[in-house]
C-alpha cells in the first residue's frame, strides 16, 4: 500500500536515526527511490545489505543530484561542509532537512549555502538509544516521541507541511519551537545530563585499579544508568557540546551552584533541606510520567537496553 | 518444600527491600513465621493483606522476641534509635542483620546496643528500583544481584554463613567486604550518581514556568533516567548522604574538579580532548555490560520502569 510521498530521498549519513527513518519509509513505502551517502564504505556496505538504499556513494553531490528531499543525518559538526559540497547539485525546490539534537548553531552553518528555491527545514526527532551505526535502528524508535521543528524567517510552509507529513507516518508527535528556545530546553533535558553522565563515568576511569574494577563489578544501580547515558556516540556528543556551548554553560553554571548547595547541607549534616530536595524532585518524575515521558525506546525484542 | 532456615524472622521496616526479602521467605517456606514491624498502620495492614507477615506490630520489642534472625530495613537514620529499642527483648544465639547501603556508620550506631551472645552481620544488598512501600516488593529483586556482607572483628562465622545461606535463596551472588571499603565503593556507584540526579531535576524545578513545563514534556532522553533516579525514597537518601559523608564529599570533589574541565573544553571548542572522554567513558560501558551489571532489575509484567 505504497503512499508516495517524495520520489527520491537522499541520507547523508546514514547511523541509527537515519537508518531508522529509512527503516520506516521503506515499511511504507513512502519512497520510490532511497539514496544513502556514507564516508565509510563499511556503512555504505551495510546500508545496502539491510536494504536501506537503492544506492549507496561517498559523493555528497552525487546523492543530492534530483532527490526531492535530503535527510542530514551527520554529527553536526559536518553540516556547514555538507551544506556548502551539495548545494551546486540540488534541485529546484528541493527540500532538504536535518535530525540534529542542536538548532540555531545548524540553521547558520547550513542556510548560507542553500541555493534560491530550496527549502531547509530544521527538524530535531528527540529519540534515540545509546547505540550508534545503521544496524542499530530499528523502525519504531520514534513512535510516540516528539518531533520539533524549528522554522526560520521565510521557511516554506508547504515545505514544512510535507516533511512534518513524512514525520508523522514514523508515529512522531510534532512541535514548532524557536530554535534558540529548543537549544536551552534540549540544554537542560539531554545536553547536560549527557554531560554530567560523561564526567562521572569519566572520574570512576581515572580511579585507583582496585577501586574502579569494583565500580564496574558492582555498577549496578545509578552508576549502571550512567554508564549507559555515556555509551553514546563520541563524535556526535563532542559536536553537541561545541554547538550548544551557550546554553550548556550557562546550564551547568546553575547546576553548579546547586551542587554546591548540596555539598553544603550533606557537610553541615542539613537532613531537613536534603530530604525537602529530594521530595521535590520526586514531584518531576511523576510530572514527566504523567506526560508520557518515561518510556524509553526498547529495539524490537531487546530486554537488554535500557 | 519448605526449608526452614530460622524459625521465627522478625523485619524491622518492611518497604522495597524487606518486602521483597519476605516474599523470597514465603515462596521458598525458609521461616515457620514472620513478624513485621513498622510504624505506620498503613504499612501493617497492607503487610498483612500481601500475607508478607503472620503478625505485624508497631513495636520493636515485640517484633524481635523470640525471632532468630531480625532483618532491618529502615532508612538507617533510625538503626541507632532500634537496635537500643530491640536490646533487652532479643534472645541469646539471635542473628541480626540489615539492607542499609552505608555500612560503617550503621555499623557504629547498632554495635553498642547488641548484647553478648547476640550477632550483628551488616548486609547490603546492592538491589532496587525507584519505588517504595511493601507493595512494590517483588520476589526476583534480588536475582543475579550482589548481595555484600561486611562482617566486623569478631564476627560470628557461623552466624555469616546463615545469613549467607539465606541471601542466597534470592538469587544473590554473595561478596565480603571491609565496610570502609564498601561505602567508598558505593558513594561512586550509587550515592554520588543519585545525589547528581536530584540536583540536576532539582535545577530544572527552579526553572521559570514556562521553561519548566517544557523540560517535562520534552524529558525524553538523559533527562528522563535522572528523574527516575531523582524519585527514590527521600527519607532513606536523606539518611544515605548523611552517614557516608566522607566518602561522598571526596568523590563529590573529584567530579566537581572533572566538571569544571569539561567545561573548560566546552568554552574553549576543544573537540579533541572532549571526544577522547567521551571514548573513553565508552569503553566503561562495556566492562559493565561484561561483567553482567548493565539489565536492571524489572518487577515481572513491568513493562514501564527502566
Amino acid at each position: 500500500m505504497a503512499d508516495i510521498l517524495f520520489n527520491k530521498i537522499a541520507f547523508i549519513g546514514i547511523g541509527l536515526i537515519g537508518s531508522s527513518l529509512a527503516r520506516v519509509i521503506r515499511r511504507d513505502g513512502l519512497a520510490d527511490t532511497i539514496v544513502a551517502c556514507a564516508r565509510t564504505e563499511q556503512t555504505r556496505k551495510t546500508a545496502l545489505e539491510l536494504d536501506l538504499a537503492d544506492h549507496v556513494t561517498a559523493d555528497v553531490g552525487e546523492a543530492v543530484t534530483d532527490a526531492d528531499l535530503v535527510v542530514i543525518c551527520t554529527p553536526i559538526g559536518a553540516y556547514g561542509a555538507i551544506a556548502e559540497a551539495m548545494s551546486a547539485s540540488l534541485k529546484p525546490g528541493a527540500i532538504i532537512c536535518d535530525v540534529g539534537s542542536v538548532k540555531r548553531a545548524v540553521i547558520d552553518a547550513v542556510t548560507p549555502h542553500i541555493p534560491e528555491g530550496v527549502h531547509f527545514v530544521p527538524c530535531h526527532p528527540i529519540a534515540g538509544t545509546e547505540n550508534s551505526g545503521p544496524e542499530s535502528g530499528f523502525d519504531t524508535l520514534f513512535e510516540d516521541r516528539w518531533m520539533i521543528i524549528t522554522p526560520v524567517a521565510g521557511s516554506n510552509e508547504e515545505a514544512i507541511e510535507k516533511v512534518a507529513d513524512l514525520w508523522c507516518r514514523t508515529g512522531s508527535k510534532i512541535e514548532r519551537m524557536d530554535p534558540d528556545h529548543h537549544d536551552q530546553v534540549l540544554a537542560i533535558t539531554s545536553h547536560v545530563p549527557h554531560l554530567i553522565a560523561y564526567t562521572i563515568v569519566g572520574t570512576a576511569t581515572d580511579l585507583e585499579d582496585r577501586l574502579k574494577s569494583e565500580v564496574v563489578k558492582f555498577a549496578a544501580s545509578g552508576f549502571r544508568d550512567f554508564t549507559r547515558i555515556a555509551a553514546s556516540d563520541p563524535v556526535m556528543w563532542r559536536d553537541i557540546f561545541l554547538n550548544n556551548k551557550d546554553a550548556v554553560l550557562e546550564m551547568l553554571g546553575r547546576l553548579s551552584e546547586d551542587l554546591s548547595g548540596l555539598q553544603r547541607a550533606i557537610r553541615d549534616g542539613d537532613g531537613d533541606g536534603l530530604e525537602a530536595l529530594f521530595a521535590r524532585t520526586r514531584e518531576i518524575r511523576r510530572s514527566v510520567i504523567e506526560a508520557g515521558q518515561h518510556i524509553p525506546p526498547k529495539p524490537p525484542g531487546d530486554d537488554i537496553n535500557d
